[in-house]
């Protein structure tokens, strides 16, 4: 069978940069056209100011990085774009009406409500969204959108535990790395031995994207999760991996061996059909005392960085809650990876032009 | 009027160090003895490795570390202890016992139900336990403990909506500086890009502290306040300032505006008595949208590191809820500025030999 | 006496922040004048991304910023500029020309040859190139510049070098503090848990601004000193505070002690005068095995952060050569405080217009 | 082939752990006995503080272990020591009087005449050293040394320059990662947002392991390279990866091209006889004017971490002098992969029992 021809938007940004490096090694899919804004007509290797520790894969040092438009997507299979929010929100629909699929990073879309927002593991089914958005915008293609960072990890953690327990609240405080904010994103004179203890934007995005992506769907949309958020978002000197913490109040009492034993089990649509860049384990709990640590854990998993590493899973202050941390790879799980996944699914499920 | 003379234990370890250094400038302690473990025989500037950016005051440098023993402290008013929590629990009482009142920072007896454990803004009431404590024990001095640097800045912002609001629970993660484990403390290698999830017996002391000090006394002891604290403690690469995230839940509705005018107002015993390392305002509420940070904020206040510094005050999931986030230095009002508080506290109500 | 009148450009800039906060509490300079450009119209408090721990001083925070025009320094005696390079280039002469004595930290000016590039404890004769200055190009006022942050500890300790034992030599390797690049300067994701081995530019100002430091002046301008320096400038993570190992070659045997004994020794004009900025001993050499050290020397001095800080002063390969290790905090000596010094050196030598 | 039968002494320690990861997917070395000090008896998944982000391989987290004692490798065909330099210089010997070949990480025995100090790049010839040592000290088994770690990426850039340009002097800074001091090692409260500009020792350890590395083989043991060897060694806060800055004086003019040609080109008998641990390319020189950095580049070759990577090589003060930069990973390049590849090296050369 042949690979699914892949498009890149945003492809010499930190994001994008991630994105090149986990297609360059992938099975299925060929990373055939790298867009970008300034850096159009130039080689990618010489337009690119490279962060990635590993080099750039030869076969992409030397392509040419050409304009953003749709023509130069034509015959792709999927579009993914690593753009900046505003960027995305015009540029992503003009790819869309030319036909593409286009699995967008960016925040711009993603509270639409025709747009399905999408962690494989979680809520696979929202893909059924795209009839109603083709419909609605009369589009000839479809947009996609994974979540937020910081969304992401919480949300594969949060669902188990909704569907076996009832979750009712979370109370959650992250300590994000600052990959997260990308690039030239943090200056150093601000976080460096230092905790800045607000993200912009960030924790609305948590909760209102968390709730839909545990929502469920309708005729009209998704209806979003009952599900009541309190977050507080801290940004600390660690570049990648996200920590949060969780507060979980639910809707019947449980002994904490339950949620661990309900974490460890959790498997989604990407693991029942093996797909490629699937983890065998969406969680994994650790036992150790003092883990997940964002250093020793953001690349768990499989295939590394995958998985979201759990522990200290232990009673709240009923014996209806529970508390947990949980660490997430911010660019690998939280952005290129889920991404990657969603594509997979969507292939498999014959939602790809092959 | 002549100075307080003061001894202090464990005089060159890194709490020994702070100690010193605050009571190098002291308008009304005179510290007069040092004494020591290993290190006795010796001169300070010899035996202490000396971790504080400012050089050793000249008239320390040279004095003789002397044995810790009783004897060694005959004479003085008040003896700090910055020992360790082992060595603490068999040697304080035997400075007790010779009459000697001994001010600690150790953990060894914070809990014992007739030792107050005393933030002067918030339970100076709690020295009364002092009399008990005396007949009780057959002392001839007293034993007064000061709190974890954890619990410091917590209970002091707990009090005041403790007593305005009815507070409930409060649901907590912290994020602290490595200074809080004193030296050699925390290894580099396991805390320099990452957040340990982690810190042994750090939880539940915060927890049963925080109680105690918002608790009551009665006749037989201090009784615990009827509060719930959930923690979550994590180690942060940051040298100095303790960060929490603090989730209350309150008997009554509030706005967050209340909530700021409520801490911005408290003033306690200290600040009326204008003792002399009092800052003029305890909690210090910032208005920017990204404070406080452990690195800008740690040394809040009047009295350089005595204020805990508050931000983000704003609603949690309900109008009986609220969410802040707030610092406060570990070593000078989590440790040593609460100790020499206390003692000018206690000399300010005849409760010192002097 | 009247204080000096100074008026302050790029005053909303990290540079510019560093200057108000000396200039606010200078027993002789007032700084009336706050110059911005974006920022223009705005109350500083507003218009500065405040960086600096201490809160901005209230007289300051509500003054206006003004529009960066000669015109709005008419009657100040002199006009400290914390510009960026391009902007200096341009916007500094035209101050000159209007009449007022400009003290520049920007690099714009510093190789010209009949602009003065001055430490008052190094060369400050070279302010007599001053008429040389207004003779040819006309001006009524005076421009003199300040020497980039990694050359002015490095000239200081190259100064007795050179005057006692004939220098001929110096490789030079720095580890230079986040700070140098000012604000937003290095991103974290760049420098965190890292070495970055290169500053664009930098090597070269090194050697060309350390060689016209300690030149001689001659009736056409400044003679640069015959002295090699060979130069590696790397960024590390630290926030302030510059490290430069130094391997010098003299002209003479010596032994380590000699140097150690002249370095402590070193005095200039501003200790011969008393002025107010002038740590009482510009070069501070420590005898502990493992200093100097950026986060305990930096802020070395009976000026904090005036002093120069040495250490680990011992023989090289042959008896003609010493290796040391030094310190300085690369926005107090190396940038404002030195301005803010020369300032107090012409007012003393009445060079300035009060 | 069979595989070689390998021991471990000091299994558990920081350095023990790269062992063991690096020796768990070794094609020819099967790592058979764990041994340890007060953890034997234990399973080393319980005994070892693990440090490595990747997990125990499960064959080795039950595996049990053993007491430090030479009949516990008997049938081992090598004994690789990560012991501390105290333990090794007892416990080495008596490994090898009881016929062990042991490669050891230590510092016990490197200066000793007799004792190899190899890098197999670089010296391979001293393993000829081997039959003297046995018959000067009448034992039965070899004891090889393996350098310093900030030694061997030195002595591999070193030899290419000496061998083409007759290298007469080296001045060299190094800001080495903190994992070069093993675990627990540098305090973070000494190192966060610092540099130390002092190791214990390691000055006279780079200056005399790298002239005994370069030293020739004579009938009486090696005689040391006529080399003069300057060097500041200072601790970053970096974990993994050493830089080193070298100004070299040569024998002759050349242009910096020439040099980096000549460091691209290096090989060694590893390469030659393409062993398993050998990097394709022993050095790296990257043409980025800011690398190499440690974070991006400590992994390099086409072994993660085996070769060294130079950049910013450009000419010195004169035309028979230049100046580059070097990263390599000092826990692997610089200890457990280049006794490995030691091993592999006396394997290759029938120097092993097997």
């Amino acid at each position: 069978m042949s690979k699914l021809r892949a498009a890149l938007l945003g492809a010499t940004g930190a994001v994008g940069q991630r994105y090149l490096m986990m297609l360059s090694r992938h099975p299925t899919i060929e990373l055939e056209v790298l867009m970008g804004g300034d850096s159009a007509g130039r080689a990618y290797g010489e337009a690119a100011r490279w962060l990635v520790s590993e080099d750039i894969p030869d076969r992409f040092a030397d392509r040419k990085v050409l304009p953003t438009d749709p023509r130069n997507a034509e015959g792709c299979d999927v579009v993914f774009s690593a753009l900046p929010a505003e960027a995305a929100s015009t540029v992503e629909p003009e790819f869309v009406k030319a036909g593409l699929t286009v699995i967008s990073e960016a925040s711009a879309h993603r509270l639409e409500e025709d747009v399905p927002l999408v962690i494989p593991e979680v809520n696979p089914d929202h893909l059924g969204l795209l009839d109603l958005q083709r419909k609605r915008r009369g589009w000839s293609g479809s947009l996609v959108a994974t979540p937020n960072c910081t969304v992401t990890g919480l949300a594969m953690v949060l669902k188990p535990l909704s569907d076996s327990f009832a979750l009712r609240r979370a109370i959650v405080t992250t300590m994000q790395a600052v990959s997260g904010a990308g690039f030239p994103g943090v200056p150093s004179m601000l976080i460096m031995e230092n905790v800045v203890p607000y993200i912009k934007g960030e924790e609305e995005k948590v909760s209102d994207e968390s709730r839909k992506i545990l929502g469920t769907q309708s005729e009209i949309g998704i209806r979003s999760a009952n599900l009541q958020i309190a977050i507080s978002c801290n940004r600390v000197p660690v570049i990648d991996g996200h920590v949060e913490t969780l507060y979980a109040e639910l809707g019947k009492d449980i002994e904490p061996e339950e949620a661990v034993d309900c974490l460890n089990r959790f498997r989604g649509a990407p693991q029942e059909l093996g797909l490629p860049s699937a983890p065998m384990q969406p969680i994994i709990v650790r036992p150790e005392p003092d883990r997940p640590q964002p250093r020793l854990d953001r690349l768990s998993g499989s295939v590394p960085g995958m998985s979201v590493a759990v522990g200290r899973v232990r009673r709240g202050l009923g014996r209806d809650s529970i508390q947990l941390t949980l660490v997430s790879h911010n660019t690998i799980r939280g952005a290129a990876g889920t991404a990657i996944l969603t594509a997979e699914l969507m292939d498999n499920k014959g939602q790809l032009g092959r």
